[in-house]
Formats: C-alpha cells, structure tokens, sequence
C-alpha cells in the first residue's frame, strides 16, 4: 500500500512544539518556508524512492554469502539517491560538508524516512550515530579524514557494543584492542547485533567499536572507543586494501529483514583509538542520546505507516450496518469502534511525534541558543525527555501496528496484505538502543532526580500552564481539567520515586514512564488543539477533537498509572521463581 | 524450548472457579483423582508429543501442491496418537463414543495442547466446533452416520463461513446450495480462511458450510448450515469417492504456519442440510459459544507458552547488578522490572484462565445442573462471560507474547529463539471467531443487557462478596479493597451503557471489556488467594503475591477505564477521514 509522507502533520507539530521559534534556536538565517520545503522535498523522496522498496526489502530481505552481505534488489541505488539528494548531511557541520540545519528538522525528515523503510533508514541511522561520536570527541585528523564521506553519505557507520554475554552490561565486554607499537591498534573479538555491519551499498564502512586495552581495569571504566574501516583509509584519503575484520553471518529476525544484522569478527584489524583511553562509554553515550531519539522516531515513524494502511483499508472495506448513518455494507471506518481504534491510535502518534520533535528541538536549544542558561536548561529537559522519548514511542509503534493488524481483520493476518511486516518490524525498537526497561530505569534512577527533581518540575509546571489555557479556551476545558490531574498524578509519582530510590522505586520506573509518557503526550495534543484555533479546514478542526478523546481514554488513566508506580517491590522482592512455576 | 504442561496451575485455577464441585456440575461419578489424572496425562502427550512440532510447524509449515495439502513433517502421526489417546473425544456424548467429560476439563487439556503447539491444537478445535454443531441440530442419521467418526477423531471437522465479501458481516455470502432432486444438495461458492480445510493427516473432512438455498430471502435470514465432506460416505458409513470441493490455495500467514488455511472451492458438491433450512447463522452460533470459549483459551495458552519461555531465559541470562542482591552479573530475573513484566504477566495469565474456565463450568452447570433455576443462571452468566473469555484473553496472549520478545532482549527478535514465533501466532486470536471489537459489541449490544442488566450485577454482586472476604482476610485488604473499587466501577459503567444503547455506547464497547476483564480477573485471582490461604509451599504462598501484584497495577487502572467506556461518541462521530490525514 502507498504511503503518504505526512508533510502537513510533521510541520503542524514541529510548529507546536517550539519548533518554528528558529532565531531562538540559533537558526536566525533559517524561515519556515525552507523547512517546509525541505520536508516536502524529503516526503517526495520518501514516498517515491524508499516506500516502493519496502515489501522487498522484507521477502528478499538482506543475503549473506561467500562472507559478504547483498542488500536487497533496489536498496543500493536507494542508498546512493539519498546521499546524492543530501539527505544525509542536513544537521551535520557545513565544515565538514553537513548542511547545518536544525536537529529537529531532520528528526521530522528522518521520520518520514523510517516511515517508508525502516530497513533502509537504519543505515543512515547508524552513520549519523558515528559522526555524532566523531564530532565529539575525534581528533583533527580522524574528522578531516571521516567526517566528509560519512556527512555526504559516500562511506556509512556502525557502532559495535553488543557482544553475546554484554549487551545490556557493557562491563561484561572482552573484545581487545592491542597498541601495534606504531600509534595504531590491532582489535581482536566478537561482536553481535551489528546493524549494518556490512553490506554492498556504500564503498567504506566506518565502525566504532567497544573494546578494551591491555591494561584496562575491569568492568565498565576499562572500555575504549575505537574506529576501524572495513576498507583501510591511506592518509590522502584514498581507499587501501580490506581490513582483517569480517561479517561471520546475519541473524534470521522476526522483522526489518532488508537490514542486514551482522556478526563481526574482528581478527587482528586495524583500528584507531576515539577520544581517550578507558573514557569509551562516556564518548558512546555522547551518541546515544542522539540514537535513542532517533529510535524514538522510528516508533512515531513505523505507527504512522502502520496507521496510514489500516485507515485505508478501513475506507475501502464495506460490512455491516453502521450505527451512526445506518447505513447497511458500511466502511468499517463508519463503525464506531473501529473509528476509535483509528482515532486513538493516531491521536497516540502524534504525541509521540511531538515528544520526539520536542526532545530534538531541546537538542538544538542545547547547542545553538544564546544564552548559557537557556542552553543548560535544554539540555537538561532534553536529557529528561530522551528516555520517554524512545520508549513511550517505540510501544506505541508496537501498539498502532497490533491496531493496524486488527483493523484489517483477517486480511491482516496474511503476509501479502502488509499490515503484518509493520507488526514484525516495529517489535524490535522498544528493545535495541537500551531496552524499554533501561530506558525507564534511566528516567528514575538518573533523569528524574535531576537538580534533586527540579527538571521534572519545571516540566510539569510547564504542562499546568497550559493546562489553564486549556481550561480557558473554547471546547477545551475537559483537556485542560484532564491534563492537570495528569500532571498532578505526575507531581505525586515524582515525589514518591525521589523518595524512594532503592528497588522500590524501580519496581515503580516502567508505569511512571508510561505516566510521563501519557502526560507529555497530552500536552503536545494540548497545544496542537490549541495552535490549530479558529482553524476551518476539518484538519484543524480535528486536533481539538483528538485532543479530547486522547484526554478521555488516556489521561484518565494517569491516576491509575501513578499509583502503580508507587506500589513499591514488597511482594516482587519475596517472588521466588518457585512461586510462579507449579 | 521445552513446554512444561502446568497441570497444577490448570487443577488449581480450575477449584478456585468451582470446578471442583463435580456434583453440582452434574458429575457425581467423577472424583478429583481422576480429574488430576487425566490433566497429568494430557500434559505429558503434549509435553513430549505436541511441543516438539511447534517449531517445525513453524519453518516448514503445511504446504499446498497439485492441488492438495500437506501438513508439516511428523503432524500427521502426532494426530493420530492424539485421536488414539482419547483426546479429541473428552466432553463428547458416550452415546456417540465419547467419554462424558466436563467442558472444563476438556477447556483444561485443550489448553495445553494450545499451549504446546497452537497451529495444531486449531485441528481438534475445529472438530470440536463440527460435533456441537451437529450434536445439537442435526438428524438422528446425521449423528450416526458422522458424530463417532468425529468424536473419535478419525475425521476431522471445518467450519465455512467467510467470503471475501463476507467476513464479519455474514449477511453478504453468496455461495449457493441448489437441490439435487434427490433429497440432497449441491455447493456452489467460494470460500476463506478455512482452518485445516485440507490435509493429510486423517481419512476424512467434515465441512460444515454456510450457503443460501435458492428461494431464500436476503441477509441473514437466508442462510442455511450444510454438510459436504471431503470423501463421500456411504449409507453403511463407508467412505466413497472424492467430493467435488477442494482447497484452491493456502495462505502465506504472520503466523500459525502448522495450520493449513485454505480457499476452498466447492464446485457442485454433494452436501445434506443441518438444521432447518435458513436457520444457518442461528445452528452456527450454538457452536460459536462453544467456539469462542476456545479461542480465549488459545489467548490463555500461547500466553502461558510464551512466559515459560521469557521465565526460563531470565533465570538463565545474567547482566548487570540486581538492585536486591547487590550481586554483579545477576540473574535478569532478579532486576525489578524484568520480575515485574514476568509476574504480572504470570498474573493476567491467571486471571485469564480463571475466566475461561470459569465460562467452561459454566457451559457444565448450563446442561447439567439439578434445576432449571441453576441451568438457567448458568446458561445466563456463561453467554455474559463468553465475549469477555474470547477478547480479554486473546489480547493478554498477545501481550505476553509481547513481553516475552522483550524479557529476551535482542534475542528475542531473532527467529531460532522462538520468542518470536509466539508473537506472531498469538496475533490471529484477537481476530477470528470474531474479532475483539465483535466480542465488545456483542458484550454491550446484547450481553450485559440480558434481563435488564440483572445478569452482570448478579455478577458483580458475587464478586463484592468475595471483595468482602479479602478485606477480612489476612494480607489480603489491599485485594479486597481494590477489588470493590474495580466493581464499583464496572456497576458504574454497565449503568451507564445500558442508558445509551446507541453509538454512544458503542464507542465505548472495548473500554467496558477491557474493564470488565480486568475486575473479574481480579476475582479470580481473590479467590486464588483465598484458596491457597495457609498453604505453606512457596507457589501456594504466590498466589497472595500475584493478587496484589495485580491489583495495584491493574484494577488502580478500573476507574479510569470506566470513564473511558463512558466517554461518549460525540468527537468521533464527527471526525471524518480528511480530519486525520493531512
């Protein structure tokens, strides 16, 4: 099925969430037309180069032979048209050929991206994760020699964590990185998980690489950063002969078949150190905030499809007799419960989207605004938000494409309908980039307790200022009365888990993250409905209407949600697998 | 993976809904004893028989070439052995060679046959569905002549119902049943998603079909039940030559692979009429209680199968520092969140299968009580709680399958785990036999309003006095107390419901199931508790965890459900499609 770049719906909210405030965000050159018109550009791109390649890239899916990888029929060319449309290189530097444009703009293009193939957009994905890593903290050198050909998109990039006993516990790692005596390392071990580890659509590969150096002390102080090529790099920039590093195989996933998973082995290959010695976790966080929103993206970005195909399908299928026109052989759409499911789901995804363009808005604010202030105040509530960000969006991707199965009914269930790929290929982000559980261990254990709560505070007094306008505006009030309990069941949540900082409040991370979630999300809804006032076209008229049904099934749970997070490990504590298995 | 059939969870959860009180169920013959050995010997013919084809069924699948079905390697035989062992002939009329077994028993075994291979267990289901149907409204010849043969297992049994213009809406079938001349009819049509349509692994198929006779009047009033196998039978009940139907092509499914879905062609086929002539639907919805009971134990099951497996990894994965014990490279059982997703899930599992046991003594005590009066109660709450069994328990099945993905992490995602292969055939349970939504409407539309609501606050009723019970009961107030709110939300929202029988309503038909779901899971995990009060072991020490577990995490989310089924259509009504796409 088609799939419809959502231009208007990504500018809407991008607006409504401080996005068009560019002079504020260090982009004062930057007006509203060009994002507009980079984010039709990119939707065109999108809908026309990428989309088609989609189902392919699930049946033929990625190969792996003879000890190389083949991406999927179309996928290279693909590959090369995003790059030579610059599509790659939009916030990156202008110093090192990047575009220079705002985070959150290409948060919204990248969206549309992982909307129409999420196989392919992990590729760029991945490199944007190591010239995030290599503008922090490489040196002169590493970025005149890398930085240009991965910006444009010529080489691509991985990031090589996960080895099969560390993938959540980097401290359990053993991949070594020897000195060769001559400045250089030789790395030595094995490492999983590896998106797009290798593959035929791009001349270099550029991985950075957990390892640990001869003398490093033990567990997660003793990890380093390394960069080692596929094909080796000659000083001029030129392209040697192929490192001693290779794909040993590709997993066999339940989803995303078109990116190819690899195992790496790597047998002596040379590689460069990245930033300082034993500092590797800290310089591979400096990415992961970037990586988790953009994952947080591909949540939004997968319900959106998944969405787009089951509405669809819900205008063509006729059956039954509609309760509100009476009519008999009625689109499904014209059934009120699968409306709802519809209408919330989308509702859902547009939270979501607004989480994360605020989280990459924040981004921005944190480089570029003026002020010292204002940028360690982004900073902080973008360090906040990032875990809500991919988790609260991954398990609505996964939710919106159990919908969408759903609401195709038995069709839904057959391969060639569609609905299921997006089923199979969104149950993946709530678990790479740090599971949904660490993301919301984050959030207790690290994020929330910022400035002893202050950052969640000021968050949520933000929220309650717009839950009063809310409550003044015309047809809103019942979302402005449900948004400030939401906020309140938020204050107390927060209260509780700062007080409570052992096991206890950890029992309680996941419910408040969903608590957090709900409540942010209604707040982007909350100021959708209000920016679109006085709107005429039915688009607009919409937002207030999903802004009200969202408040009435989903922030009416918030209560509910905050005393979960508060119901302490008491009984989990005591839980002895022999007491749950007869 | 091993399945380990948990027969203790089954007997135990089955005494705490009343399945013990054989008696008053009509068994005064059958003894504890022998209902615990039977469920053992089930368990272990699916155990060592079932399971180990789970995968295979899954890779291989059944495959559909020169025009006939095969089923996966070893299926076949695994059938036979079934049919030998007396499995498919528990709950069936002795007069008929079946061995007069409760419904709940038979709900037991059948949900461990689920349990260890769900694509096979739809083959017997199927046949179960065929003998009700017939049992109930067919000729003493018909019962002859095809209810040993489908009792015993020898054949098997289908239901046509589906049209790729008919799916939910029966009303728009078009395939035709013309008289022969002779007493007999002739099938012409097509029809979908025919489960185990066609298959190698017994002498014979019973299709029951939906069609419409020439002179019948539209929709559906005009549809009338048939019988045409596969094989045709001789009056002396020997087989004769093929039919003329036969399956046209397989389906290419997200899951179930085992299980051969066919499109069946039924090109002027020999078939009698079951029942009277265009009272099809009404002969089919006999068998659809029966059917839909099923289907919710496939929830129970699959969810059920996918938590042993995500159980089993979290005490054999070690990662990170348990925040109890302090210990580095801990079990991931012993992290707070990942027990958290493990016993509440363990605990909606329970809950799940309280009710559908809970619906199959019921369906016991409907035929088999002393009295009318109780017979009739019976019948009442039974045809209440059907909806609920079938749609609460099959999204509980996909949402452990759900977890049980992400407790494994990125193992998870990759196939050979098997993780995967739960997620992916846990989705068709929400849909057929009715989706989910079907299930909420029907519960709104024609359920809770029997006798003017009297039957769910009969129900509610009993529940506030085993609330009452828990609030007495030692460690179990919190229980109790949550319990009561969850009822008082549910009376709040029936009465509501029962005043707007409208769109209104209808909008809100999911919320209520959910929420009704929800507060009778709670009950059965009360009575659990109470049950298992001065048990001394640690599984019977469990149960008052897993009441509580539950009910801070689960009926804290009633009141807000019930506003949320309360919410009134008057937004969605009015969003048109141009409102939600951009």
């Amino acid at each position: 099925m088609t799939f419809r770049a959502p231009v208007r719906d990504i500018a809407f909210a991008l607006a409504a969430v401080g996005g068009s405030d560019l002079a504020r965000r260090g982009f004062p050159d930057l007006d509203e037309d060009t994002i507009q018109a980079i984010l039709t550009a990119a939707g065109a791109f999108c809908e026309e180069q990428l989309a088609p390649l989609n189902r392919i890239g699930d049946t033929h899916g990625a190969r792996y032979e003879n000890g190389k990888v083949t991406v999927a029929p179309g996928f290279a060319e693909a590959y090369r048209a995003f790059a030579a449309g610059g599509w790659n290189s939009l916030s990156a530097d202008p110093e090192h050929g990047g575009q220079g444009l705002p985070k959150a703009l290409e948060a919204g293009v990248f969206e549309m991206v992982q909307s129409a193939n999420m196989a392919f957009g992990l590729c760029p994905m991945l490199t944007q994760s190591a010239i995030e890593a290599l503008a922090h903290v490489g040196t002169e050198r590493q970025k005149q020699l890398y930085l240009p050909r991965l910006v444009s998109g010529e080489w691509t990039g991985t990031m090589n964590l996960t080895e099969p006993q560390a993938g959540t516990d980097l401290a359990a790692l053993t991949t070594r990185a020897e000195p060769d005596g001559a400045g250089g390392y030789r790395l030595n071990g094995q490492k999983i998980f590896i998106t797009w580890g290798d593959h035929d659509a791009a001349d270099n590969i550029v991985h950075l690489v957990l390892a640990r150096l001869p003398d490093a002390p033990p567990g997660v102080k003793g990890i380093s950063l390394f960069l080692t090529p596929k094909r080796l790099v000659n000083e001029d920039g030129s392209l040697g002969g192929l490192n001693d590093l290779r794909p040993a195989s590709i997993e066999h996933k339940l989803g995303i078949h078109g990116s190819p998973t690899c195992v790496m082995l790597f047998e002596g290959a040379k590689a460069e150190l990245v930033g300082k010695p034993d500092e590797g976790l800290a310089n591979m966080f400096l990415m992961m905030n970037a990586a988790r929103l953009q994952v947080g993206v591909q949540g939004v970005a997968i319900g959106e499809r998944a969405w787009q195909q089951a509405m669809a399908f819900s205008l063509e299928r006729r059956q039954g007799r509609s309760a509100w026109t009476g009519e008999t052989s009625a689109r499904i759409f014209d059934h009120p419960d699968v409306r709802l499911m519809l209408a919330l789901t989308k509702a859902k995804i547009e939270a979501a989207r607004g989480i994360c363009l605020m989280t990459a808005v924040l981004a921005d604010e944190a480089r570029l605004a003026e002020t010292e202030a204002e940028r360690a105040a982004a900073k902080a509530r973008q360090e906040l938000l990032t875990p809500i960000a991919k988790a609260w969006s991954t398990d609505i991707g996964v939710e919106a494409a159990s919908i969408g199965v759903q609401v195709h009914g038995g069709m839904g269930f057959i391969e060639e309908t569609g609905a299921a790929q997006h089923y199979r290929d969104a149950r993946i982000a709530p678990i790479y980039e740090g599971t949904n559980g660490v993301q919301a261990l984050d959030l207790v254990g690290r994020k929330a307790p910022m400035a002893d709560g202050a950052v969640v505070r000021g968050l949520a007094s933000d929220i309650l200022t717009t839950a009063e306008a809310l409550t003044a505006a015309e047809g809103l009030a019942p979302v402005g009365k449900r948004l400030a309990e939401g906020v309140l069941a938020l204050e107390r949540a927060t209260d509780w888990l700062l007080e409570h900082r052992g096991p206890e409040g950890l029992a309680g991370a996941t419910a408040y993250l969903r608590l957090a979630g709900a409540v942010i999300g209604g707040w982007v809804l909350g100021r959708q409905a209000l920016l679109a006032q006085g709107g005429t076209d039915p688009w607009l008229a919409g937002k207030a209407r999903l802004a009200r049904i969202y408040a009435d099934r989903v922030l009416t749970l918030a209560a509910g949600e905050a005393a979960a997070a508060m119901a302490g490990d008491a009984d989990l504590a005591a839980l002895e697998p022999e007491a749950l298995a007869g």
